[in-house]
């Protein structure tokens, strides 16, 4: 039998291995050449000033595309885990199975998209199965910073996988269910073959901390303050929202809502029975008129997200939530790496208005991560017992330090993949035995291009190096008919050198450039652009130390 | 006699307040209309992803021009102290007083800038008196990251003012003289009329922490390591490269410097006296060839700056600097805040080599901050006693604390002026009297613009949205007598919608624009142009969902 013919298990991260954001997983099971796939998880990540004009990023799907895809299951519904699953389905086209609260918000998504009715969702309950061809799938419930956050154990003809998404241990998660150590500890004894787990918070000694502690430490902060007080959280962790309102109900407040997210996150939650006994939230009418001692608002944008409710209320011009002196910003969040300008924006301008605020930093207690830290890393590798450890959910300084302490836990085989390595699971030890494509896709004007696309680039060169666009018509002959009209985008001038002389000097040079050519150089309009942008570029780097893009229009009459 | 004859004494941040970084600080004593200026300190701040192409920014000198300055006195050298002088000093124009580190460093600032013989720069021994009309300067030694930081103790005829600069308490700084509390309790016991105060760790509890202590802690660790080590830490901090160097000597290594600025430091370093009694530093050769077990490389770019030392080794392209497995790098720095992704991305690439990473948060005690902790601000203010707190050096919510504490420590007054806040201090209560414009200047292209400028506007406007070029040519009557010619640049198609298609429905459109205008509007360029440019705009938003700028080029014939 060829080596071809042979059945391997592979494990193939597209997104989310060395970085952190945009989880695309594989599982492949079957000979090279007729192998069976499934899909975990088809997340975004979202795009900064590197990428200008870009918000959305996707990982690159194409190694997959035309492949067996049996399934795509949805491990929990945070955006780098569901929130390319709208511009990627089409190009993988497989049913998609997800627990209710994640699959009420993936209707919502694909609804948008115009595609809910193409795409067959099939709802599955918590610790439920999924089939899939040579994959058996169970549930795990585990706990994490939203509901219904999922481990799969895979079940194949080659061994067991277990897949953790992310998770933490909570011993009071209040909305889900203890996480338990004896269905762990009967996955251990089963025999793992390999697990693939969470390494956000591999560098935190100690635990997360449970929602139940943040809950006692927000019921007395929020019971010893008088004044309006705002609560910014992430709208998907429900168990928060729940807790807060709580706090709120506790000290004689009514909460109302501020920001899209909060009211999605909370029509979902109801939907699968969370949130339930609490008073009704607030509308933006009577949210407006509350008494100041009697109202708590839940906002979006505790990451200074420029359109969301609290940088609205910083700048005084959210439509219903006003703060100013006497008056409580609790940020019940993390600072997420990266943003930590404008979250310091945005807590300028509360301060500035007079409000009090309250961080994690100065009020320990008010927020605790969804992730493990090492001590409940080393808790489930005692349980599971994997044979091989394959951290994910990371950069690489991060999968490196979880291999260390999987090595240091005894885990015979360890191995850190990057996008596009193929793991070969098994037969035999585990390695990387192919590179495949792997890369981010950009949402761009409405499109999904690829990140070496020519329009980011040209954005991205334009913005530091501005664009000079010249244009002239020349005759049959050759020869210039018009002015040479020389524009600058983005290129400074100043008293002693305005710009109006560099535009001057530039055409000039334009001028030699096109005089310079002769005989059938002359008859190319391309050959005639690129001298012009030749001459035109060099003296830009003379006059502003610059090399812009020089778009040369010749109209040939 | 009117108001305005009566003498007044004013404190004027341009830069520096409200923000950190861009210090420029003045004060001003006498009736308004002949009132004269000191200016304390002209720094930098630098640019990031949110100004694209300006790397260096500096304050708006635009008020003090041709007011009557005495002189500019530097406290220290840091680039928000001094960075801007060569940019700014000839719009103010007076003589220029600092210590002899600081001298070192600015004559080399204005000889690249060709000013070295225009400006007189007065060199002042530590503890030196300066005198200037009405302001009597006495500088007071306090310990800071750098050598010779100078608070300014400014007498003048309405009462005593210290302006801090940056500082902290160490009792072991390395490089200078320990803080004497009774030269600032004898200044409490004068009378301080107000305190200009340095307020980067308002939100620290406690002590910043000793050189001395830091210098232990890297012996120890630098005695631990076998393979190469290398360390990353800001040039500047002289007390460190000294600790370093010695933690070397003692581990049997030598050291070699990686980076322009180590080299630059170093030099002033030693004309001042400091780093005295060392082997000297490896050459780049030597530093090529030595043993790995026997050196150590100080290096730039522990703030993960793309063209700096460590960014290249992490890269493999520094000339004579190599890590890999079994190496060490050791930060001895901390995380400006914006340079989180920076610095992770750095440090991922080194420890992808294999590279061991050692920062301040894994092993405390590495570094140690050069800025009071709340400790070292209360121990102030009860040996100052100044009657007006005027917290600087921070952002918004940092100088709202400052004045918090201040207040709890019994100060009477505090104000917290913005950059342009022109405050009071005598006579009568302290308070802002005007607002003056203050900004920042943008060097951009080599030119010093302002950040409202155009250039700037439109390159970021085109990073987001992209440029449409559209070019034809027209008879004297209107008629278009070539093709229409459409670019974009920064405008992307996929397969599904080529950019081509785009660019052919968008040159359809200009003709329409350009046919639908009749009479005395088809003699206009300016009016063709704005046309076309609203035409296009309106179906840019169609295909793209975007407004690209749009540069029409009109040829007439």
């Amino acid at each position: 039998m060829s080596k071809k013919n042979t059945d391997e298990l592979v494990f193939l991260p597209l997104g989310g291995s060395d970085e952190v954001g945009m989880n695309l997983n594989l599982y492949g099971f079957g000979p090279e050449h007729k192998r069976q796939w499934i899909v975990v998880d088809v997340g975004v990540t979202f795009g900064d000033l590197s990428t200008p004009g870009v918000d959305v990023i996707t990982p690159d799907p194409a190694f997959v595309e035309g492949e067996n895809i049996l399934g795509i299951v949805l491990t929990h519904a945070h955006e780098d885990h569901i929130g390319a699953l709208a511009w990627l389905w089409p190009r993988m086209k497989a049913p998609v199975y997800a627990t209710p609260f994640t699959a009420f918000l993936i209707r919502e998504k694909l609804r948008d998209a115009g595609l809910l009715d193409e795409v067959e969702i099939i709802e599955v309950p918590l610790g439920g199965n999924i089939q899939l061809g040579p994959f058996d799938i169970t549930l795990v419930t585990l706990a994490h910073s939203i509901p219904e956050p999922n481990g799969l154990a895979i079940r194949t003809p080659a061994g067991l996988v277990l897949h953790t998404g992310d998770w933490k241990l909570d011993p009071d998660p209040i909305t889900g269910a203890v996480t338990d150590p004896a269905t762990l500890g009967a996955l251990g004894d089963e025999g793992v073959l390999a697990m693939v787990c969470d390494s956000t918070n591999v560098f935190v000694e100690g635990r997360a901390g449970s929602e139940g502690e943040v809950r006692e430490a927000l019921g007395k902060l929020i019971a010893s303050l008088s004044g309006r007080i705002a609560v910014g959280c992430f709208a998907s962790n429900v168990a928060r929202m729940d807790s807060v309102c709580r706090a709120a109900e506790a000290a004689g407040r009514r909460v109302a809502l501020a920001g899209r997210s909060m009211h999605r996150i909370a029509a979902a939650a109801k939907s699968v029975g969370l949130l339930s006994g609490l008073q009704p939230f607030l509308s933006d009418q009577q949210a407006r008129e509350w008494p100041a001692d009697e109202i708590l608002y839940l906002c979006t944008g505790s990451q200074g997200e420029p359109r969301a409710a609290l940088s609205r209320v910083a700048d005084g011009t959210h439509p219903y939530v006003r703060l100013g002196k006497g008056d409580h910003c609790i940020f019940s969040s993390r600072v997420i790496p990266g943003n930590e300008l404008s979250i310091g924006a945005l807590q300028d301008r509360l301060s500035d208005r007079g409000v009090r605020l309250y961080t994690e930093k100065d009020h320990p207690g008010i927020h605790v991560s969804g992730h493990p830290c090492r001590e409940e890393l080393r808790e489930m590798y005692r349980w599971v017992r994997p044979r091989i450890a394959v951290p994910t959910h990371g950069v690489r300084r991060f999968l490196v330090e979880h291999a260390n302490l999987a090595r240091d836990l005894g885990i015979p085989e360890t191995v850190t993949p990057r996008n596009g390595d193929m793991v070969r699971l098994w037969p035999g030890a585990a390695q990387v035995i192919d590179e495949v494509p792997a890369g981010r896709l950009y949402v761009d004007g409405g499109r999904l291009v690829s990140e070496e696309g020519e329009a980011i680039r040209e954005r991205r060169h334009a913005s530091t190096n501005g664009v000079l666009v010249v244009s002239f018509a020349l005759d049959k002959r050759g020869r210039i008919v018009s002015d040479i009209d020389v524009r600058g985008i983005g290129l400074p001038g100043d008293a002693d050198s305005p710009l109006g002389d560099a535009l001057d000097e530039l055409a000039e040079r334009a001028e030699q450039a096109v005089r310079a050519l002769t005989g059938e150089a002359l008859e190319d309009e391309l050959v005639i652009e690129q001298a012009v942008a030749r001459a035109l570029k060099k003296a830009s780097q003379r006059i502003w130390d610059r090399r812009p893009i020089v778009e040369t229009i010749v109209l040939r009459l």
